[in-house]
């Protein structure tokens, strides 16, 4: 499959990594190629100036967001929380009738709204939008061309494309949306990641649910002292 | 132990019953123990009348939610989350420096606040506070001189009392608070119910990814159509 990988952070890389290992050609979009292959230095959480990842993974071709997407038949958004809508809507027309994957937890980066919360880095980031709306809907809402799944978003990027790397992978991967042939097509590549328990939420409302399980899973993270692990719905 | 359940729902009588089975002196506290006992039609959701289900268990003693908890050295709130602040407060004095073990998720019943979520019930009740706040912090702060431990608010009333009903026990329940005492208290008694794997997430803030992962976990009902299940953290 041709798929775009929106987003260049760490969620983005492993995707797009793992994408290629499995054969597909794989796109990554970005603001500005130029920007983003100009940095040297690491970003604010540490992670390695793109381009210097890049180098290992010959065949990932970098792109503006459009062009990523235009190129592309199956879209990933890696995009933060806080811009996601707009950057979708501004290239709308790339992702009409393509199945768009959005693992983004909407979080509001804001010292602010920041909870004052004991964590590994101080606060806990506040999600906006919250309770009454998700940011999976926001996004099918600005783009009702799109297909919008929910998936991946209770879980580490690195456990995502790994998912055998915890517990051989006897865990559940949680997805959601309103077009059953969108989510057969995120089931399939889920599976292909070596996801065995794929639970199908139901429509994209339940994004809600996932998203604001953010802080749980945070919690259940700091109580482990960090390390990779898994939530299996035993039934 | 003496312990105090307030609130006559099916979650507190899930917990005297099972506490009445393992030998505990079990004080139910209701609002007007004779409003109560003179009720002879089951109530909206198709509960039965208090009194019929009290026939039953010979030994648990119905009060004021005052009495109750001021008879109980160990005391669990499952006064719903609208009211339970207000209730609390009016009994104080009668729970200074004792384990409070609530449960209770603060739904907003108001079918103005309620989602239009497909629901079997046809809308999703809101949340509030949510994310900056939780129910458990509220009753916290209310009630200095208690310890607050949030617990069971994860799972079916039905499974906190039988956990070995579902997969044989092993799945996992959450717990946090900020006196290690009384969560060691709390732990305790979860583990004489049955709970092989109880996890600590910390302090009380945790309440708030606790409380807000009820639209996650009723979205995994809905997803599969009911019935009991659990979630096992897998490490």
């Amino acid at each position: 499959m041709k798929i775009a990988v929106l987003g260049t952070g760490a969620g983005g890389r492993a995707h797009a990594a793992k994408l290629l290992s499995l054969g597909h050609e794989v796109y990554v979009g970005t603001r500005d190629s130029q920007v983003t292959l100009g940095r040297t230095e690491p970003d604010f959480m540490g992670v390695e100036p793109f381009g210097q990842w890049l180098a290992d993974y010959p065949g990932i071709e970098l792109r503006s967001f459009g062009e990523a997407a235009a190129a592309a038949d199956f879209v990933i958004n890696g995009i933060d929380g806080a811009s996601a809508v707009r950057v979708l809507e501004g290239i709308g027309r790339h992702l009409a009738g393509k199945t768009l994957m959005d693992y983004a937890v909407p979080y509001v980066y804001n010292p602010e709204q920041a909870h004052p919360w004991p964590t590994p880095w101080g606060v806990m980031p506040a999600l906006d939008p919250v309770d009454h709306d998700s940011l999976g809907e926001r996004i099918q809402r600005a783009l009702p061309a799109a297909k919008v799944v929910k998936a991946c978003v209770t879980q580490e990027q690195e456990t995502v494309v790994d998912p055998r790397g915890v517990a051989g992978g006897d865990h559940t991967m949680f997805i959601a949306g309103d077009d059953a042939d969108a989510k057969a097509e995120v089931t399939e590549l889920l599976r292909s990641y070596g996801w065995q328990d794929v639970l199908d939420l139901g429509p994209l409302v339940s994004a809600r649910g996932m998203e604001m399980y953010a802080h749980m899973h945070s919690a259940i993270q700091f109580a482990l002292g960090g390390g990779r692990f898994g939530v299996k719905v035993m039934r």
